[in-house]
């Protein structure tokens, strides 16, 4: 009987594997994912005794399972909830691991049927621009917050086993709204990632990027570490939060819009007003919370 | 005699004079700024042998001096020239270490006079989210790029000079056109601080905001650091640059707007291609040059 099954072992899923081993967690711990040569990685690593892809027999593995960690791209979601639905446990919880919430609620109601009261929404807010069991680590989670977005009938039971699974992971959990939660995600992560990969790829497709890149500095690097995540990754969350994210990109385009008023108007004035406000609050967030936080990346 | 005359004795003009310490230069460093505290720090650290306020009479320090560095905020250029040029030794040579460089240009040629030909308008791609003398850092410019954009009347004894000094504090030095200097960090340096400063003033400026900052992780850190930068110097530069900053802005709003449209679509397709050219456009690029270089932070 599995302690934790994760159905995707990329980075996420990995870290998580190897962060209840670094717990003290000796329980039999199984790894599905897509790519032989991955698993194979997430094994040698000791993050998983035993690893198969998605079309060999697995479901068996999850009879008496503790965890059913779903961390696939999040388009995938749904379909992975189907084929779990039917061999799942009656005592397994499942969580996700994805970006956005209200999308795998709906997923979720759609397919895991009874199971639906042990599935509990989550989001640790940890990763990486790198992708694979090769990058994770049992430290990803360390210190970090993992968003539960839990239903009205979430069972209690249910979600005390995600919070102490999380709480393993050495993660601090929080609660959220689900749709409060895409909200704040698109303007604090979402949108910033579309930033990032839309200024390198707008600089990239120049005729004479290379010039430009090769003069470019340390706040480039910075600003845009993030647009090399994982494209497939991004591509789902932007599609599965679309509504919260269109609404950001309307108000950031707005204030864009201001700014770019003020320049032209040679407005010095209101150009430092902004920036002066900007500067003070981010300070003050680097001083506190992950912006403290050097070393690992978190997304 | 000076060895070098910094008049700014902020980050930029500090660590020049930490660096010209550390590389072994014994001979006299004169600081000028605008605080006394400041100036004692810069002192106290050992970069300075002496310090004067703008309004002291440091003007009899010109006399022989070797280099003498002009960082102070863009927009005081002008009027430091002003100052400078009746005094000046005609052996001297005087760098600044701005931004943008048609601006500090058109400044030196209209005050200069003749001493222009041993103006050598220098910009070192490195720098800080933070400010002052105690920032300061004999480190800052070591594997950095510094770039001269030296005019049609630039002595070139004066130019070799230029390159000595910053090689000696640790820099390599390339030389671009003024205007082409402007448009490429415009592009990879100025936009991206503005979009930064933009980000976090927009979300600071909602009502509940602080659960929006509560919940930002690692990826709005990095994308955000820069936003904490001087603002009266990115004011400056916001100004100095305007033609070629509204240009980039125009651009990027295009980017942004096409992104909006596939998102509204619905079009995985359009914006995973857009997520994967950007991601191995910056992994490439992260591989080498300033993007492999961890620590100390360039802008």
């Amino acid at each position: 009987m599995a302690e934790l099954v994760v159905v995707g072992a990329g980075l996420i899923g990995t870290s998580c594997a190897l962060a209840l081993r670094a717990s003290g967690v000796t329980g039999r711990i199984v790894g599905v994912g897509r790519s032989r040569p991955n698993l194979d990685a997430a094994r040698t690593r000791g993050a998983i005794d035993c690893g198969y892809l998605f079309d060999e027999p697995w479901s068996s593995e999850l009879a008496g399972a503790r965890i059913v960690l779903v961390a696939v791209p999040m388009a995938q979601n749904r379909s992975v909830f189907a084929a779990l639905a039917p061999a799942l446990d009656p005592r397994s919880v499942v969580v996700d691991a994805g970006s956005t919430k209200q999308d795998v609620i709906v997923a979720a109601r759609a397919t895991l049927g009874v199971h639906l009261p042990r599935f509990v929404p989550s989001h640790p807010i940890a990763g990486s621009e790198r992708s694979g069991a090769e990058a994770a680590s049992a430290a990803l989670y360390v210190g970090r917050q993992v968003i539960v977005t839990p239903l009205p009938e979430t069972d209690p039971a249910a979600l005390r086993l995600a919070r102490e699974f999380w709480t393993a992971c050495g993660a601090r959990v929080a609660s959220l709204d689900a749709a409060r939660h895409d909200r704040i995600f698109a303007a604090v992560s979402h949108l910033p990632h579309l930033l990032a990969f839309l200024l390198v790829d707008e600089i990239a497709s120049r005729p004479d990027s290379t010039e430009y890149l090769a003069n470019a500095g340390g706040g480039f690097r910075d600003f845009t570490r993030i647009a090399a995540s994982s494209p497939e990754m991004w591509r789902d969350i932007a599609l599965a939060n679309r509504d919260a994210l269109e609404s950001e990109i309307d108000v950031f385009r707005q204030a864009l819009d201001a700014l770019s008023l003020s320049i032209a108007h040679g407005d010095g004035v209101a150009i430092e007003a902004l920036l002066e406000r900007a500067a003070n609050v981010r300070r003050s967030w680097g001083e506190s919370g992950v912006g403290a936080i050097e070393g690992v990346p978190a997304i």
